[in-house]
């Protein structure tokens, strides 16, 4: 039998917390699997810092990866005999769904921000570069590694395919919702995913919902507002970010400073502060080697990266005011000069964050560059837009609610020596708002 | 106010997936989680090895000692005004149970086994020597660590204190099973916690439970049993751990052979190698730093701390049979001969393990050095032990079942050339019983 | 001791599905429970005509006023000791949470309507007459009835009090909304009560909500929201609803009718057909005594009625199509006319009914007559009504989405026999849109 | 297409709380669940009188019928192509699954009890009777309907079919325990079904498990165990269930007693008083017209009648203790004589009731018209019986723990005016052990 099409003697099944079982009954599949690169998945969080704010979320995307399989793989089920769908993409689905996160690195959303790296870009040249995942897809048949990239990429011809792995209401969003509400035990993110499934119906070039469903999407796009604002975008979560973000800018510094001699040298971090990060270099790196870079230069004679570092590791985060630095110019320098003249830097310790810059959107139909909309089936037919049939799903589309927060050290100003000073950036940063603190 | 009955200006809460909230309004206890030797526990997984067998298993002590915190905080309301308890003892029980896993290291079980460590050790030190912990606990009362040692020691004197933290039916185990269930997303592991602490009573030197309670224990001795069997005596984690504890074994060897270099040094190891941990290396080391040696360590010259770091990295695990060591003796030992022949080392690639040599039990009334056993308060009064009320315990308790198992790598011997050699390899091993793998 | 303070030996605890465990530890609340004013709503299902939508649907009100009195139990432990609180009313809301629906009727949304009746009307008499419930209230303090009648009626002078047991996010909705999802097995419903129970503050006149539970409580109102469209509006629940009111109409028609013989005489409803229902009257009649007499008046002569009441008992439902009565008056008379033609008298199996004529709201904060609004307590103290914080709730708030529909007897259609009036019957019932059959 | 294989256009589906969706594609499916007879289903309640001890138990044989089906349908699914499975008799399996407990009647136990009825014999006599149900089965195929009756009665030739439907692990319990437990909200009741399906497998004459899930059907086996103690022999059930017969038993003899004129004559239960009951009279009787004559009946004469009819509508039970009428016989026999003299009729309010008369086990691997034991499928290929693999099954398996208790009213003894008499009573009953309350 072709290797492609080869079934395993028995059906694998993996017990997951989320979807009961994930099942295997392909070898492509198996092997895929048991790769290195896709191992490696289990050293990368799939939420980054989130677990210094929910506990629970320490799970990995290795995790959510087999999730997304294993949605497609029902979706896939629900197709069988429908028209428009050709089962003949069947593995390049499984595939495709299974490989999505491929290139994902530690922390990835820091990393990305401080190196301008895209993790897409990453996952094409893990599916296509020489892999053992690359071999495997190539094994079961000639181009095939090309065509799950163009399905990652969204540039492959059938947009049908491209749907299930990414638009509004793919499998990728539908399991990480689910999962994330799972691990950090939060009540939001829960929806009837079963009763989405069955409404699921596969066109020409995507998959729409038939119109008996629309309360359940309504119901998956609230979990997804609720998710974002009580999970994703949580300030405690940024304010670790914030740091880590600090920390690997501060490391770049100190390596392009030919005066500073680095107790731990950051071998694994150097084509990254080169700005020539090769496949080889990118694939060694995951949380475990990161951590230990982290964890060592506590001990680092540079008192900002020492800092940082054990505020990291340790769970000192920076606390946070609202902020708004388009109204609040004046106090924003003020503070800045503040800081400078008692010898907190500024630019690690006086940091603006806003959550408009964070990867995540719940429901943008029109926007260019965005996935595709959610289309209704109508009894007649006919297809229509989910927002111009919702109300509540047009309330909170194609808003933007940006959250603009100001991070810094508060038990440094504590130890401020010059009373007026400490009163005055006190006066600034308290009087903003009452200070939140969180867990 | 004194520090420590310190209150906190408003509760706090962490959202916890098991218990749903965990509610801290003590100062002290605030301050003790914010400890770095409390927040590295954020680095060491609650189970080991097993999340390369039940993906979700990614959970670290951080979660679980939380847990084991909440839940007597819950029992302790439970006790306000009841005979026999003694309020003064209320903090005491909230530091020893938030405390008693504070000595676990990296796959302590492994660690233990191959150092001849024991992590209760670690855990008085952290407690009682110059850390950050001690501070606080002797902050809050002159002489309280050696209190909160004490009760974890079960030296204490008020026993009734010890049995909420290690008895047969303690908060320690009530939250692991549910944790370690919740986690792995198996179905077993669920009782009523709800009614068993509401049939708790405190009694002059145990914690006991009133009779109308007797079916909810049953239910969690069992829960206790299947997660024994199902999940922590689960062949395929314990292959891992093979594995793991012989890279270690290897790394020894190769620390004290003075004709080899490391490519990596082990320094953080070398205390352990040496047999001389003091605590501030024992505290260094975590999950992070552990992989991180094993990560670089797949490029070590050593052939045979190289193959196992990378089977270890990326889940390449050894195969197991059923395997009597007793019984087979002289299978034993053509093995291990033929191994030799064919250059497979098997000290490293032949080896026997034993669910005996687990440390886990579910219910052993009576013996020596054990827990305390489950006493049920009649209605008129007088204790019974468990066992002897209920046919059910009675049928499990005490039983050793002893669960022997060979690992070898499967893989390696299909690059035997001899093929006699490799045919009778064969024979003996798969010969012995069906060859089981797990995902 | 007085009665009133009386506490019970040891508290009793009810197993409930939603909430775990029912606590009871007064002595007045387990007396109250224990008439037979309160175990009658034993026979008066919750959701009227829901199971014959959501099979699982056959709880009961007994259910349901248990699980609001140990809401308000949960609220008043929280509340213990903050400002605003008077622990004098205790007893007072827990009595009025446990009685609340005490005057509920069989099927009581289609009785009201058919016969103008008021359950609120009956739930005052049953507290205030010669009851066992009036007896106790009564036992425990001398014009406690008038107390508890008063809080229920919602003219009780303290408003705090009464906004426990009804206002936009009372302790009735909460129980409510969770209960009937747990029994339809809907995947809506779902909130985080323990967090709202968390952030409620009470205030001099009401019941407010921490700002920083904000999102909860936008749970909670979608919750509502997709509950009502999908469970309590459900098309197939108001079929069988419509029905019901055609039998009891049908009756009286025949009752007030001299030249009619009932078989089985109405003895239980005469007093509903005359229009004057004594107190004595309203407490015999429940959901079993009232399908008793469906189930024998199967075998009325009367077709119509013999016909409605099959229809009830054997789940032969009316179909249903989308009517708007208003634009399509046309149709309307040219189906009424074509109904009487070929003997389907409409005024039984031509029938309209609208979602607003249904007795549910979401959110309306401004109209009057309305439950008070929900109002946020913000940081620095003031206060502010939800959906001016919050753009979700005000998308939906205020909305009132009218669902007209047209039942009727799709069966008899078929045995018409004249094929031009079937024809045209078809025509403009089939063709106003794609009928839609559920279960 | 012939109606036998006949599709609906679409696939229906109920929502169920236990297993979220029940799938119907078949058209003869379809057509029985909406038969008259199916629907009577919906007024019986699935656990007859416990509904007085778990609240939520108000749950009917019409849920448990399709839960029922719905796992055989999986089973089945699984199935598939699989050896020894003949997909021929998938629609018989799927019919027999649904239509297993046509026959019951209201407070099965209870009438059985008291009139010698058998509910299977009237299964029979509705599935082969002059019902919509028989004619159905017959138009799918002539002698279907034999078929299906000869399954349920487990005289089918293919005992594979048989065992799907009736033996130690078939989806009768495993619905019944899993709903059960929902409805009741206990924390019992729980095992892993999805693991239990996938490793059934169809062997010649019976249904077997392969040996790799041996623990999943030990937990199913717990759960049972834990089910029946701690739900279905509840004492408190069982006082409602002893009233109910004791109503019953009067009724039937004032029915024969000449000189006793009812006031609301037993019209529905006169063939069950004369013993000859014909199908119509048992179809036409439900819970709902049971409980029409007993809320009736608490205005009747007849003192007995009155009193137990007031106390079953009002839940007014009967208290109970431990007796063993074996040893203790001179107890009996002296209060027999206490209450004869003190007017309170002993054989009616004096009743021993033992648990092992109740229709319920565990696990009998071995006795005589016992259903099938469980048989695990060895890797070798070859059958084991459970018991003789599992240690804990092993433990409770045939084990006939009979529980016997003597009920009777509390509160009529406090009325009894011969001090000495009283005291007496009351010394041998409540000196007998102390006393139980439950809710």
């Amino acid at each position: 039998m072709l290797y492609k099409n080869e079934q395993l003697h028995e059906e694998k099944v993996f017990k997951d917390p989320v979807h009961r079982y994930v099942h295997v009954r392909d070898r492509v599949i198996w092997d895929l699997i048991a790769t290195p690169e896709f191992q490696r998945l289990r050293r990368i969080k799939q939420l980054g810092t989130t677990y210094l704010t929910f506990h629970g979320a320490e799970h990995s995307r290795f995790n959510h990866s087999l999730g997304v399989y294993e949605i497609v793989r029902r979706i896939l089920t629900n197709f069988e005999g429908r028209p428009h769908w050709n089962k003949e993409e069947r593995l390049l689905c499984l595939c495709a769904a299974l490989l999505h996160d491929l290139g994902h690195g530690p922390f990835s959303h820091s990393f990305e921000k401080v190196f301008k790296l895209d993790h897409e870009h990453y996952t094409q040249q893990i599916i296509l570069g020489n892999t053992k995942v690359n071999a495997i897809l190539e094994r079961a048949e000639k181009g095939f590694a090309q065509k799950v990239a163009d399905v990652i990429a969204k540039t492959y011809q059938d947009q049908l395919v491209v749907s299930l792995i990414s638009s509004q209401i793919d499998a990728d969003r539908m399991d990480y919702l689910q999962r994330d509400a799972y691990f950090t035990g939060v009540s939001y993110g829960h929806f009837d995913m079963e009763r989405i499934l069955r409404v699921m119906r596969p066109m020409e070039d995507q998959v729409v919902i038939k119109e008996t469903g629309m309360h359940a999407v309504e119901d998956y796009i609230m979990s997804r507002y609720q998710m974002y604002w009580q999970v994703y975008f949580h300030p405690v979560t940024r304010s670790a970010e914030v740091i880590l973000c600090k920390i690997l800018q501060r490391a770049k510094v100190l390596y392009h400073d030919s005066t500073y001699t680095f107790t731990l040298k950051p071998t694994h971090f150097k084509s990254f502060f080169a700005g020539n990060v090769k496949l080889e270099d990118y694939l060694k790196l995951d949380e475990g080697i990161v951590t230990y870079y982290f964890q060592l230069w506590q001990e680092e004679e540079d008192t900002i990266l020492r800092d940082l570092c054990e505020r990291f590791m340790n769970r000192r985060l920076f606390k946070y005011v609202e902020f708004n630095p388009n109204s609040q110019m004046n106090e924003w320098m003020e503070l800045h000069k503040l800081f400078t003249d008692v010898h907190i830097n500024p630019d690690y310790y006086l940091v603006v964050d806003s959550s408009s810059d964070l990867p995540y959107d719940f429901y943008r139909p029109g926007e260019e560059e965005e996935r595709l909309p959610i289309h209704l089936l109508m009894p007649n037919g006919e297809l229509r837009e989910l927002s111009r049939q919702s109300d509540i799903v047009e309330a909170i589309s194609g808003k933007k609610r940006t959250d603009h927060k100001l991070y810094y050290p508060h038990d440094l100003l504590e130890n401020v020596s010059d009373p007026r000073k400490k009163k005055r950036m006190k006066e600034i940063l308290i009087g903003q708002g009452e200070e939140k603190h969180v867990n």
